[in-house]
């Protein structure tokens, strides 16, 4: 989760919602990244799919079977329906995202009969630093 | 809708699921794409996904209001996000997806207070050769 508290406040720095997210299998790094929606004009450029492409790019394959996805805030619905098409075994996120999550808010993806893949979810790491890091940026911008 | 089923059925020439899907605004078409996940090895690499991303990056915004989507199958809850966050103000789909469809099965993104823009959504066009296209294409590799 430290790595994507970086990629979070790199985020930010870049004038992106400070969000980050990091792929890891058997302790080992495949991807990391944050937001760049602004600066790609992607609106699918959050943290976690570009962590998720870039992963999957790097192994040579649209599923990630015992791979572990931290990011910093919950995922919202777009991102945890990918993290279901990749195969993901477990979902570690920081602060809780009830204006948009997709996890534990909204649709619930994956307790929904269409999600064909539920991960292990955990949540609450290093929540108060993740949460912090998107007020400021928000209060900033005002 | 006949662009979206020509990618659709390109898509399907190439072994990838036959699912396409167009942007268009004013008439002009932004953006045409077929499912690529497997050529990819990108599991978000839907046909949805490509064409907004493709029209994004050729309009150079994250956002493309007054745009109208096109696509052969019931948008996956990925797909709605991404559709949300593009600020389509239309979808129109073919075939239902009872298994994975995330439109008006499963979450029902739009439906949910944490989707920020609803399109208006149309279902219905085409659906039959849509659902042909799926049908005979997992058929065949029975």
């Amino acid at each position: 989760m430290a790595i994507a508290l970086e990629a979070a406040e790199a985020a930010g720095k870049r004038g992106e919602v400070p969000i980050g997210a990091v792929v890891v299998r058997d302790g080992i790094v495949l991807a990391s990244a944050g937001n760049r929606t602004r600066e790609l004009f992607d609106p699918t450029a959050h943290a976690e799919i570009l962590a998720l492409r870039e992963a999957c790019a790097t192994e040579g394959s649209e599923r990630l079977p015992g791979a572990h996805l931290y990011v910093t805030l919950e995922p919202c619905a777009m991102c945890a329906a990918a993290i279901a098409f990749a195969r993901i075994e477990r979902l570690y996120y920081g602060a809780a995202d009830p204006k948009g999550g997709g996890v534990d808010h909204g649709g619930r993806f994956f307790d929904q009969p269409t999600c064909h893949h539920r991960p292990e979810v955990y949540s609450g790491f290093s929540e108060t630093r993740a949460a912090t890091l998107l007020r400021q940026f928000f209060e900033e911008r005002r």
